[in-house]
């Protein structure tokens, strides 16, 4: 009797993929060849939350909260840690550099003299610091954009597997912010919900874990650190172990919604218990932000990683073969 | 035997109000009794789309689409026509002036020179241009945010109420992407909604159509103009005659999702057939923005209201008195 595919596979062939998708892929695929080159680190850095349409003409959506304040501020100190980085994050979510700029009036840092336009004094070492930063990162950092969660897993699905040209080398830290549940795209509705209809009922379905093929089938040699975001205190700790235990990957970074820019937890499969980062009040006056120290942490336990990390150089590439039901077993061709 | 309060008296009694309310809820106020001083035009223009949490502690909501492109370009041909314009828009929406930077390297546009930082000889007209006109319209804009529908619906209430000092030289112009359903605070659960629980059911109530008080009880003499967005064309004009119809409003502007940017159909109780306005592609070639032509439209149909409007200089207060079920009596109070 054949073997039903598992539910990551039905999610690909439901979900068609997104716009550019092609032109992406070749990007990311370009990136990831020079990098391994130069046997240089990439960090893919996931940023921002997915969206989920609740119409095939989408008017309305269900979003996740995230600005991406997490993933655009750890870009930079992947960065300046050496690393190249492709940041997959949502549209118009904040962006490395970028986000210093949000919410700022740009016009008031704008001078206008009579034959020419410039920066204003008071703002000149801020901007210029800025642009420099940027501009000698810029060839280091590869944007890609998403909006909804299916071209979110179509994109990540595709930048893990062009990463595996980086073995070890690559790092996924996984900050967005991913919806766990969605409208299939056959039980949508064409055009816009009508409020003529009366109340609205909805019925979303879980969506597949993707951590499971990520790990075994997708990016097998690389470091991978995933996310739980929780309000409640009391599940932190248990949810990330119990996420951890089912999907072996290596890091998994607890952090509550109320305290996230202050506190998280980094929890591992060699240690009992959790490794804490806390900014302290004079950290946070000064303009410390829990990412550098993070990436910090990330380094070292990456360098680690990297170091008794048995296979060498991946020239092949990886087959992912099932057995049995939640049983995978990897195969490296090395050609 | 008592009456029931009407749906959207409701609503306030279970939603409280935004954070910062009050101070904004001042600087309205302050700007449209100065406004009505000078004898200006003002023009109340809501913007992007509203949110409806689906937990207390928020991680989750329900979206509109809506990236504020109708609203932030309309504000500024309003400005330009001598409207002073409060801007009640979606945090983090396009804004007047500084839409036209959003998606824009901010740092291509800036030269960064031994011994000072400057804008680049390219940028520097449009970057010029643009920072003038924002420094020179920056008193006639009040730029007010709100993220969920509730903090909107507040707002709302309060910017009409107190635009009424300006009589019929106020005009509201509705083009925020506002929910038709939401989940009431006593329905909500309190954390995350955890996918361990399964598929997921929602059940959303109806949001009270706040165009009723608006027209008859909040803003009885201002100019009203709202928006229909649908993406079937064949509900339309149907839809947005019935709006009229049952509002009593002044003017209403029916527009697809997916043609938007170059049509829309404006309908009045007056004509029996819709007035269209449509760009070419050689309007859309040369930079023209449909937002241009709709204001001029509305300030020719606004100066027609203006020398119609009988009720000369509004000095008082209006009160609003619930008669049977569904009919209201607006009485205007000059002390």
């Amino acid at each position: 009797m054949a073997q039903e595919d598992p539910s990551w596979k039905i999610f690909f062939e439901e979900n068609p993929k997104p716009a550019h998708f092609d032109e992406n892929v070749k990007l990311v695929q370009d990136f990831c060849q020079q990098a391994a080159m130069k046997k240089n680190r990439v960090a893919l850095i996931t940023s921002g939350g997915t969206t989920v349409p609740l119409e095939q003409n989408t008017v309305r959506f269900i979003d996740n909260f995230s600005a991406g304040t997490r993933g655009s501020a750890s870009a930079e100190y992947f960065l300046e840690a050496g690393y190249q980085v492709i940041f997959l994050h949502r549209s118009k979510s904040l962006e490395p550099y970028f986000r210093h700029l949000v919410g700022r009036n740009i016009f008031d840092m704008i001078e206008v003299l009579p034959d020419s336009v410039t920066v204003g004094k008071k703002h000149q070492a801020e901007l210029g610091k800025l642009a420099e930063k940027f501009q000698r990162q810029r060839c280091n950092l590869l944007m890609i954009s998403f909006n909804t969660l299916s071209d979110y897993l179509w994109l990540l699905r595709a930048t893990a597997q062009k990463m595996q040209i980086l073995g070890p080398l690559a790092l996924l830290y996984l900050a967005a912010a991913v919806s766990d549940f969605y409208i299939p795209a056959s039980q949508m509705p064409c055009h816009k919900i009508q409020s003529s209809g009366g109340p609205l009922s909805l019925s979303l379905q879980l969506v597949p874990k993707m951590l499971a093929p990520l790990v075994t089938l997708w990016a097998p040699n690389a470091f991978i650190i995933s996310f739980k975001l929780e309000t409640n205190e009391t599940l932190l700790e248990t949810k990330s172990k119990e996420s951890l235990l089912k999907y072996h990957h290596h890091v998994v970074i607890g952090n509550l919604l109320h305290s996230r820019k202050v506190y998280v937890a980094l929890v591992d499969s060699n240690s009992p218990s959790a490794e804490e980062i806390r900014l302290s009040n004079s950290d946070v006056e000064s303009g410390i932000e829990i990412e550098s120290k993070i990436i910090e942490n990330l380094k070292t336990r990456h360098d680690q990683y990297y170091a008794n990390h048995k296979t060498g150089t991946i020239t092949g590439t990886v087959l992912g073969k099932q057995v049995g039901a939640e049983k995978w077993i990897v195969v490296t061709v090395v050609p």
